[in-house]
C-alpha cells in the first residue's frame, strides 16, 4: 500500500486517506480509545508515510497506541481484525512485527529518548536521513520527554519532533503547558525551532507544513493539531462484576470516611473505573497526568507533612516510579498506601502492560507491605483495613484487570485456608499433573503432604479444585509467621503466583524452606509454579494464565 | 544558631555568614565537592532560614548534598566533624536526624514533587505557611522537576522554588536550558512567575529579593547566581587501585578497538573515573545529564539502529530506569551493555546511594545477563568480553566502589573453583560461625559436603580464607549450569551476595534446591547470607560489610 500512496499527487491523498478510514473502521473491534486516537491522526499518518522514505528514513511512534493507520499503510491492513487478540498482531507497534515499526513501546514518552539515540548513532557514521518522532501532548507530561529534548537541544541533533495535540490521552491532558497551549516557549526554551500547524486533519496541509520542516536543520518541533472522534467509549469494566468496580465502591467508603485522604492517580482514573469518583470528591482525587515518578513523590510529601496519601498505578507503570517507593517513601518510612492496578497477566495489552515484577522488586524492600485479593469481597476489606491502619511505611494493594465476586464485607485476614482435610482424597498421577501442569514423581496416589499455597486471583481459580490441602495468602510480604510454620514439615508444596524471576513468595519461602532443612530433620520439596523466563505476549487473560499453566 | 540568626539585623548577616564559612570550613573533611556546592548556596542557606519560619515553613532541599550550613544553622554544626562517618550524621538531608530536615533524598529532582505534596494537602486542610524548595541547575536536567513543575503550574498552588544556578552539579550541567540560560522562558511556559537574582553570595540581597518573591502568590521561581570554590577535589579513586581505575583502563581499549561504542553515563563520568577518557574518545562519550531514564531509551535507540551502547549508570540510580530497561531494552531485545558502577555497600554516601536492588530486579527479566568481578583483572576480562560478545540482550556488569587488584589479562570465565579439595580440613564449631556469621547446627567438626558460593567483591574476601569448597560466580544470571551441577547434592551450601531481598542468586538457588529436593533423594540446606531486611546507614565500606557478616 505504502507504494501507492507513494505514487499519489497530493490531490489524490485526501480520497486515500477516506478509503483507508473506512477500511480501518471496518476491520478493527478493540480498542476503541484507542482507535480514537489513531483516527485523529489518519490524515498525520498518511502525511509523514507519504513524505518520508520509510523504513529508511527514521519514524518512531510514541506509544504506538495512535498506530492503527501506520499498520494499515505499512502492510497489515487485514490483520487489524485480529489485532490484540491471541495470535494476533500488537496494539502497539512493536520492532518485531515489521522493520516499519523502528522502535516499539506501550509505554509513553519513551520516543524522543529513542530518536536522540538515532541522532547520536547517525552522527558517528555520518549517516544522512530524516529523523521523526511523534508524541502526544498526553505524553509530553511524562519528564523523559522532557530530558530528550533538553538534551537534544544542547546537542543540536538534525531531528523533527511532531507533537499531536488532540487534547488527551486517556484522560484529558492536564499541566500548565497544555492548559496554557505554552508549547512554543516551552520547546523554543529547550532549543528547538516550532512550527504550529492548526489544520492537522487536512492531508494536503499537512504535507506541505510536514515538507517545509523537513526542509529545516537542527530540533525542530512541529506542534500540529489534531481531532480525536468521538466513537463511544469502550468500557474497560462492566458494572459490578470487576476487581477495578469492586475497588471504587469500597474507595467511596473511604474517601467518605476520611475527609483528609487524597487519591493521586498519573491518568489513569479513567482506565482504573475512578472517573465517577473524581467528581464526587474532587478535593481528594489529583490526576498528576504520565508522570509516575512525581506522582510517588508527591504522594511521600502529602505523608510528610501528615496527610494521608493513596497512589492508584498500573503494575507495569509502577516500574516508572520504583526509584520514587525506594527513595522517598521506604527509607523515609513514610505512610503511603498503593492502589496497584492491572497486576499480573493484563490480557490484551500484552508484554509491554502485564504487571509481573513489581510484587519480586517490592518484596526486596524493607518495611513493605503487600496484598494480593483473591476475589471483590477480600479487595474491599483491605482498602478499608488500609485506611484504617496505622502504618509505618508503604502497603501495596495489587489486583488484576479481571472479573471477579464480592460478597458481605468480611474482616481482613493475611491468609486463610481454603482447604484443609485430615486426609485428601487421592489422585492419580494423569490426574495431579493436570492440577499443577508440572511432573510430581514420588507423590504417588495420594495428596498427603502435599500443600497449595496460591495468592491473588488465582486462590479463586484454584478454590474448591480438589488439589489437597490450600492455604491463600492475601498478604504476600511479609509472610504471615503461621502460615510458614504450616508450610515447614510438608512433603510438597505447591507455589503458585502470577509473578516473574526467582523473588516474591517463590523465592522467599524456597529460601525459607532451603534454610531449614538440615536443622528441622525433614525435606520438603517446593515446586514454583510462576511466570516463566521469557517474554508474554497479549491475549485473553484467563487463556494465557492457562497457557501458564496458573490455573485448572 | 538559629534563634541568633534570626535576631540579626540584615547588615549583621554577611559577618555571621563568613563566621559560620570558616566553622564550617574547619569542621568539614569530606566529601569536598559537596562542600564547595553547600558553600556556594551559604549566603543562600542563610538568607531562607533567616527569613522563613523553619521548620513550620517548609523547606525542601534537592539532592540534599548542599545541605552543610543548613545543618551547621539547625543545630549541627558540631556533628559536621563526624559527618559521613560511621555513626556519624548522613551528608545529606534525612528526616530522622532533625525536624529542619523536613524531606530527604540523595538523589536528585524529587524536591518540587514532594513540594507539590505539601501545597495539596496544605489546600485541602486550608493551611497557610510558605513553602519552599531550593534545586540546582544539574537536578533540574531529570524530568521529575519537569513534570512537577508542569503539574504544579497548572493547580497554581503557593510555592516557591529557587533554582541555585551554579554552573554544575559533580559534572558540569549539560541540556540546552542551562546552555542558553533560558530559565525565564522554560518556567514562565509551565505557569510559573520568574524572578532573578545574580548577585546569590551576597546575603542582604538575598533576603531583599526571596522576601520580595515570598509576599508573592502562586507559584513562582527565583532562579540565583551562586558561585562554587574551588576547594580541590577530592578524588574520588586513587589512580591503579580501585575497580573504577580499572574499568577506565579496559575501557580505554574497547573504545579505541571499536569506533562506534558509544559509552553514554548520565551525569557521572566524574564519579565513575571516566572523565579522562572523554576527553580522549569526545564522539564516543557522552554525558546526558541526571536523567536515567533517558540515557538508557536513548542507549535502546543506539541499538535499534544497529549501533554499539554502553550505559555507565550507578546501581542505585539504575533504579531510576527500570522501566526503561523493561520496556525499551529487554522487551526488544537489544544489545546494550551496561557498566553498573557502585554496586553493593557503597560506604559514606549511606542509605540513599547502596547498590542492594538491582541484582535482584535484573535477575527477574527474561534474556538479561548479569556479571559480579571479583577484582580489577576480572572487571577488564569482563569489560573486554562484553565489546566482542554478540548481545541480545543488554549484560550487566555490576562492580562496587572499592580498592581492588588488577594482574595481567585473562579470559573471562562464568564461575570458577576458587577452593576445592578432596577432604577439607576440620575446623571447630566456634571458628565456623566466625567465618560464616551463621550458626550451622549439625555441620559437626568438618567441611566435607558444605560448599561456598560467592559473587563479585566478596570472593576476594574469602578467596584463600580456609572455608571449605568454594565457588565464585562471576555470572550470577542466568547461573551457569554446570556451576549449579557442583552444588546439587552438597550437604550444605553458604550462599553469599551483596543484594537485599529474595532474589538473585539467593533466590535462584534455593528455588533450585527446594525445586530438587524430593527428586534427587538428598537433602540439601542453603544458607542465603545477603543484606538484611532494614535500612543499611552509611560507613566505611569494608567495616559495614564485617558488620553484616558478609565477610571474615
Amino acid at each position: 500500500m505504502i507504494e501507492a500512496l507513494r505514487a499519489l499527487k497530493p490531490e489524490g491523498l485526501k480520497a486515500f486517506t477516506e478509503d483507508l478510514k473506512s477500511a480501518v473502521l471496518e476491520r478493527v473491534e478493540d480498542k476503541i480509545a484507542h482507535l480514537e486516537s489513531s483516527m485523529a491522526v489518519a490524515e498525520l499518518t498518511v502525511a509523514v508515510h507519504y513524505v518520508l522514505n520509510t523504513p529508511e528514513d527514521i519514524l518512531i511512534w510514541d506509544v504506538g497506541h495512535q498506530g492503527y493507520f501506520h499498520k494499515a499503510i505499512t502492510g497489515r491492513l487485514e490483520e487489524l481484525r485480529n489485532m490484540r487478540k491471541p495470535g494476533g498482531i500488537s496494539g502497539f507497534l512493536k520492532r518485531s512485527e515489521s522493520p516499519f515499526d523502528f522502535f516499539g513501546a506501550g509505554h509513553a514518552s519513551t520516543s524522543i529518548s529513542a530518536l536522540s539515540g538515532v541522532c547520536a548513532a547517525d552522527k558517528l557514521s555520518n549517516r544522512a536521513r530524516h529523523r521523526v518522532a511523534i508524541i502526544g501532548d498526553g505524553s509530553l507530561t511524562g519528564g523523559q520527554s522532557f530530558e530528550a529534548l533538553n538534551f537534544i537541544g544542547a546537542q543540536a541533533y538534525d531531528a523533527v519532533v511532531i507533537i499531536n495535540d488532540n487534547e488527551g490521552s486517556i484522560d484529558a491532558t492536564v499541566g500548565a503547558l497544555h492548559e496554557h497551549q505554552s508549547y512554543k516557549g516551552y520547546v523554543e526554551s529547550l532549543g528547538w525551532s516550532y512550527t504550529f500547524l492548526e489544520e492537522g486533519n487536512d492531508v494536503e496541509k499537512a504535507v506541505e507544513v510536514f515538507n517545509k520542516v523537513l526542509r529545516g536543520s537542527g530540533p525542530r518541533v512541529l506542534h500540529v493539531k489534531t481531532t480525536r472522534p468521538d466513537l463511544s467509549h469502550e468500557k474497560s469494566y462492566k458494572p459490578g462484576t470487576t476487581f477495578q468496580w469492586y475497588a471504587a465502591e469500597a474507595l467511596r467508603d473511604v474517601l467518605t470516611k476520611y475527609w483528609d485522604l487524597q487519591l493521586i492517580s498519573p491518568a489513569m482514573f479513567a482506565g482504573s473505573g475512578f472517573a465517577p469518583l473524581k467528581y464526587a470528591f474532587e478535593d481528594q482525587m489529583i490526576d498528576t497526568g504520565i508522570n509516575e515518578a512525581h506522582a510517588v513523590t508527591m504522594a511521600a510529601g502529602i505523608a510528610a507533612t501528615g496527610g494521608r496519601p493513596w497512589v492508584h498505578i498500573y503494575s507495569t507503570f509502577l516500574q516508572r516510579a520504583y526509584d520514587q517507593v525506594v527513595h522517598d517513601i521506604v527509607l523515609q518510612k513514610l505512610p503511603v498506601v498503593f492502589l496497584v492496578d492491572r497486576a499480573g497477566v493484563v490480557g490484551a495489552d500484552g508484554s509491554t502492560h502485564h504487571g509481573f515484577y513489581d510484587s519480586g522488586f517490592l518484596s526486596d524492600l524493607p518495611g513493605v507491605i503487600v496484598w494480593n485479593p483473591m476475589d471483590g469481597t477480600e479487595l474491599q476489606s483491605m482498602i478499608r483495613e488500609a485506611a484504617d491502619m496505622v502504618l509505618t511505611g508503604p502497603l501495596f494493594i495489587r489486583y488484576p484487570k479481571s472479573t471477579t465476586v464480592c460478597g458481605k464485607a468480611e474482616p481482613f485476614e493475611a491468609w486463610r485456608w481454603l482447604q484443609k482435610s485430615q486426609m485428601t482424597k487421592g489422585k492419580t498421577d494423569e490426574e495431579e499433573e493436570g492440577y499443577v501442569g508440572y511432573d510430581l514423581p514420588g507423590l504417588g496416589a495420594d495428596l498427603e503432604g502435599v500443600l497449595f499455597v496460591t495468592t491473588g486471583e488465582l486462590s479463586s481459580y484454584w478454590k474448591n479444585h480438589p488439589v489437597g490441602d490450600h492455604i491463600h495468602l492475601a498478604q504476600i510480604h511479609p509472610i504471615p509467621e503461621d502460615a510458614l510454620k504450616e508450610m515447614l514439615g510438608k512433603k510438597l508444596l505447591v507455589v503458585m503466583e502470577e509473578t516473574a524471576g526467582y523473588g516474591s513468595i517463590g523465592g522467599t519461602i524456597s529460601m525459607l524452606v532451603a534454610t531449614s532443612q538440615m536443622e528441622k530433620r525433614f525435606s520438603t520439596r517446593v515446586v514454583v509454579k510462576r511466570i516463566p523466563d521469557r517474554i508474554v505476549d497479549h491475549g485473553d487473560r484467563s487463556l494465557l494464565l492457562k497457557e501458564l499453566g496458573l490455573i485448572p
